[in-house]
């Protein structure tokens, strides 16, 4: 009998796989949403036919409103998990070794998940709530003229692709963190995140034992949780049109597993990139406070 | 364009669609679990070919002891939500001319309901840990005498199978009602339980607006979730043997988009069934108190 490797990589369709009309859309989802990654969520909803294409396509013109951005700024600020802050990862980093520009690198990395995790769960709130038939815009709302403003296009100045670690080929003792990953907040696979701070696999157990495990499935992280789906909910409520697609829509071009599959689907993304959003905020916070850690680093101004 | 109504059936295989081995599977949950209706879990998982017999001949063994019958009472007695208890609906149901008879008889509905449901909880939550593989039981678990005795077999003494009403079928208010259920607590459907009230459409109501509006989506509900999720993982853990099968056992006959829409939807009833569990606990709470609603009605001797 042989080993089984700790982890094996999740069903889903990565960057480096799009292509045709898939690897535009991967392409125009991070310009437009100016983050440089393909979220995790996108990666395996892109597995059932047609629903990225027609998702996506509802949710641009919502998606890519200054009204949007804003939604995103209140997830972020309202992402501390209440209670005593993180330990400060830097000595332990320092005793490791990493240089001080090295320990700028892993900043910048997170700086731009956090700019995009909370977009990410404007996405995933629009996308479930607009399968349910619930609340995610309406041409009845009107948005200002500042809100209905658009973002530049592409990514932010300065700020590159992230590069995200195959789990099934990264080292065994970097799978193996990527499955305490997983397993912490009870995922099914690792979130991007920790895809991409495997780059540093001291930094990243750091992050798991040191900063992640004391608060994971607390009352207060659940709670934390809670309240930013809440303003997600609201927010995506607000949209001057739906920024969606509904199964009923959807039935004639999907079967019933495919229907019942999109929809856990979409509900699990839903609550997972809302979970992730505070961990690489946590994360964050270790190093530079709270006030940094919520703060928007990539303003349209 | 002809009006929309208001639900349309979520893809699920109904009791009565069932033929074959699924039937003989389905007849056994109920007997084994001594449940009377087909959870909604089950129906909807049921769609992806060999998952439910396969997770069920790894459960089967578990969960037919004196040890998940205690998980699932541990369950039952920490659904109850912190805070003021519901309103009585009694008076109104007999303002609506409901006379005692039918009284008792939603009564009776509601102890089947709220002894399935825990037991539902750790059902799911065995399902979903197995396949995400995380602690589901293991052989070097030993069971006390007492624990390992296995269940009577069959439903209990004058319990008969619930009737679920079809959502379809329905008039267009309860259709509307059934709706307002779904959506109260962020649902893509109904659960069996509003299918099985909307025989007595009043009282539907009455447990929407009444009794469940007030508290769903609260602090204090998502709290109680938590912690009967946390109850449940901790139980199913202690199993004497590992209660369902893991993607990667089943890799080779699903496919990818199956693979990710099973994992999504063990997810969300692993959510929906501490849900529901909740919420039918607290409706029966408002007939009878709290020690009456978290009570074992149907306890082995």
């Amino acid at each position: 009998v042989t080993a089984l490797p700790p982890i094996s990589k999740f069903p889903q369709v990565e960057q480096a796989d799009a292509s045709g009309e898939l690897a535009e859309i991967y392409d125009d989802i991070q310009f437009t949403l100016r983050i440089p990654w393909v979220p995790f969520a996108i990666r395996v909803l892109s597995l059932f036919p047609a629903f990225v294409p027609a998702a996506w396509q509802m949710l641009r013109p919502q998606i890519s409103t200054m009204y949007a951005e804003k939604g995103a700024d209140l997830v972020r600020e309202a992402s501390i998990i209440p209670g005593p802050p993180p330990p400060d990862p830097r000595p332990r980093l320092r005793a490791a070794g990493r240089s001080d520009e090295e320990i700028s690198k892993i900043g910048r990395a997170l700086d731009s998940l956090n700019y995009g995790n909370p977009k990410g769960l404007i996405l995933t709130t629009a996308w479930n709530e607009a399968w349910n038939e619930r609340a995610a815009g309406s041409p009845a709302n009107s948005l200002s003229a500042a809100e209905a403003r658009q973002l530049p296009y592409g990514l932010p100045d300065k700020v590159e692709k992230l590069h995200l670690i195959d789990p099934d080929r990264a080292p065994l003792d970097v799978q193996e963190l990527l499955r305490q990953a997983k397993d912490l907040f009870l995922y099914h696979a690792p979130a991007s995140d920790y895809r991409v701070l495997a780059a540093w696999p001291d930094f990243l157990r750091i992050a798991v034992e040191d900063i992640l495990s004391p608060v994971a499935l607390t009352a207060e992280y659940e709670e934390t949780a809670r309240r930013i789906r809440a303003i997600a909910r609201k927010h995506v409520a607000g949209f001057s049109g739906v920024g969606g697609v509904s199964r009923r829509q959807m039935s004639d071009s999907l079967s019933g597993p495919e229907i019942a599959g999109l929809t856990g689907v979409l509900f699990m993304y839903n609550r997972f990139t809302a979970d992730i959003t505070i961990a690489m905020i946590r994360v964050k916070q270790a190093f530079n406070g709270a006030s940094s850690a919520t703060a928007n680093k990539f303003p349209v101004t």
